[in-house]
């Protein structure tokens, strides 16, 4: 860890939220405090079911963790109006309420996705400039050593110009200071790479990134090109970035399945799967990122880290390390001053 | 071959079109000619390039080949409109012709598909009641024996929900003739499965498509259930089509990258590499289905099958094959069929 995460932090989680809640979410605060002695967790959500975990865990009393009880949760296919309207003692709200009020510096849940782009943003409300809240990832790239962010992944089902040039704000914010590259490239995902490809708006936000000097505008990339490199971070609406993202799940899970097939076939072809299956399995998990590890929420006035419904625990393990990394780089605050800049130079 | 093929049956090829012309369509040609005895080929393109190449392939005055003569080509960056309008007499178009006055039953082209597209609409229309030519392909499923086909997978950036419709109604008839699905579940693609997801006009799309006898319509799919089987057809606007094939196209890229890495990590893994690399390729290059088979242009009176531009003779040969398939189950026919009862249906 970097010398930063020696002054202490704290980070509030949604203990109850996710397929599985406290079950995966209390055995990924263990290891999480384990490896970070700096890292206070707040863990929102039922007291006494969170206090028997606890007891399970042998962590009852850790100088390290506090509760803070919220008496209700938000179920995996609650409508987000109905959450945010009528569940305002849930354990996903009091954790977002703990970062709105200073008493922690992110929140990380695994619970339902349209439900917390709600409260999220209802509760925090947006940095100045930004007009809605992206979901952003990172990929892994060919070469095996680096990454691509990708928003929007599905907080928004179109998005105008103007969204995806601040988009591309955020995205550039997160590639420097989460993953050092000066200057990242962003691309625009579009269906070709000649000029004339695409719809108006993606022409305009292309003209918009063109003109920007706080953009390191690359171009139009296309789908086949996500992993090579050539861009750092990619841009586009929340209905593109969905398909993309699942489909690379999808053919990732495809692969796999004819690999084992093909393993099965003969004792000596099991022989050979036995051996690569490992090496595969790694690549392809890495190819489901909300799962391997989670999702941010950017434009707020705070870190909120999705992980996956169906993490496990070292899937929201991973979500709090990147909430972390979050903090100790300052990215809603470097995103503000990004913006500001961004947008004062536009008008 | 089924016993349809024993109808003598011709096709136009566009010999000039994509990145190396004569080199691979006309070995391609002399393989689909060797393989099925019934078929009749016209080359279309410049007529002295032509007999030179067949010279070289010992295939001068051959049965089954006839040479159409156009004395210009369309390279792979020019401009559609004007492509069509000054380009008269180019090789594409030459084919085009051929389709339109009955001579052949259908083109093939490795060419320039946004050409392609607006001169197949201007030289061959469309069937009745559809608005906007399509391209389709099929990708494979998990389960290795079937196909899902997909549509549009860039001819048109944006969709109405009436022309949505009407690629459902016409991958519904590629699903049932190409493949011999009976009832083909019709999906929708979208950023989640429940009701409330996505865009208004996909939701305008779906009630069309629950209320119409002639849809099997199996509800909204997303990116990670493309391959699952859960669909025949997916239905989808080009840009996203597009942007999902592509990204297919990029992990199994990126796959077969870092699999390599890893094998050439020691001489132990070479090993294994050597003896698995072959089958892993095999999968991942069927995720490249344009390149390995050709995607079809829906909705034209007249059967027009694109290749790769940077296609093999292998697969220039496959599109020609796959363009025998839609002669022989007389696609354009039954898509007129369907669009008509579909459409009566609706009014």
């Amino acid at each position: 860890m970097s010398e930063n995460t020696l002054v202490s932090l704290t980070v509030a989680l949604d203990v109850m939220g996710g397929d599985h809640g406290p079950l995966i979410t209390l055995p990924a605060a263990k290891l999480a405090v384990e490896t970070l002695p700096n890292l206070h967790l707040v863990l929102c959500g039922d007291e006494a079911i969170i206090q028997s975990h606890l007891n399970t865990l042998q962590l009852s009393n850790h100088p390290q963790l506090s509760i803070q009880h919220a008496s209700e949760t938000i179920s995996m296919d609650e409508k987000p109006a109905i959450a945010l309207r009528c569940k305002k003692d849930s354990s996903m709200r009091a954790a977002l309420n703990l970062v709105r009020d200073d008493q922690a510096q992110a929140c990380v849940s695994a619970g339902n996705t349209g439900a917390l782009l709600a409260i999220a943003h209802f509760v925090l409300k947006m940095i100045p400039g930004v007009e809605r809240p992206a979901l952003i990832t990172h990929l892994p790239l060919s070469d095996g050593n680096s990454h691509v962010f990708m928003l929007d992944l599905g907080a928004n089902v179109f998005c105008n110009s103007d969204t995806l040039f601040q988009f591309a704000l955020m995205g550039s914010v997160m590639a420097e200071q989460v993953d050092g590259i000066k200057e990242p490239k962003v691309a625009l995902l579009n269906m070709g790479e000649e000029d004339i490809k695409g719809s108006d708006h993606i022409k305009q936000t292309a003209a918009l990134l063109t003109a920007s000097p706080y953009i390191n505008y690359a171009g139009f990339i296309e789908g086949n090109d996500i992993f090579s490199g050539k861009a750092d971070v990619i841009v586009c609406d929340g209905f593109v970035g969905n398909v993309a993202l699942k489909t690379c799940e999808g053919v990732a899970k495809m692969v796999m399945d004819k690999v084992k097939k093909i393993v099965n076939e003969s004792p000596f072809t099991r022989f050979l799967g036995v051996l690569l299956n490992p090496t595969l399995k790694k690549i392809l998990k890495r190819l489901n990122p909300d799962q391997y590890n989670g999702a941010s929420l950017l434009g707020l006035r705070g870190i909120v880290v999705k992980s996956h419904g169906n993490a496990n625990s070292t899937a929201f393990y991973n979500a709090i390390l990147e909430a972390v990394k979050e903090v100790e780089r300052q990215v809603p605050e470097k995103i503000k001053n990004k913006v500001e800049l961004g947008l004062i130079k536009r008008s």
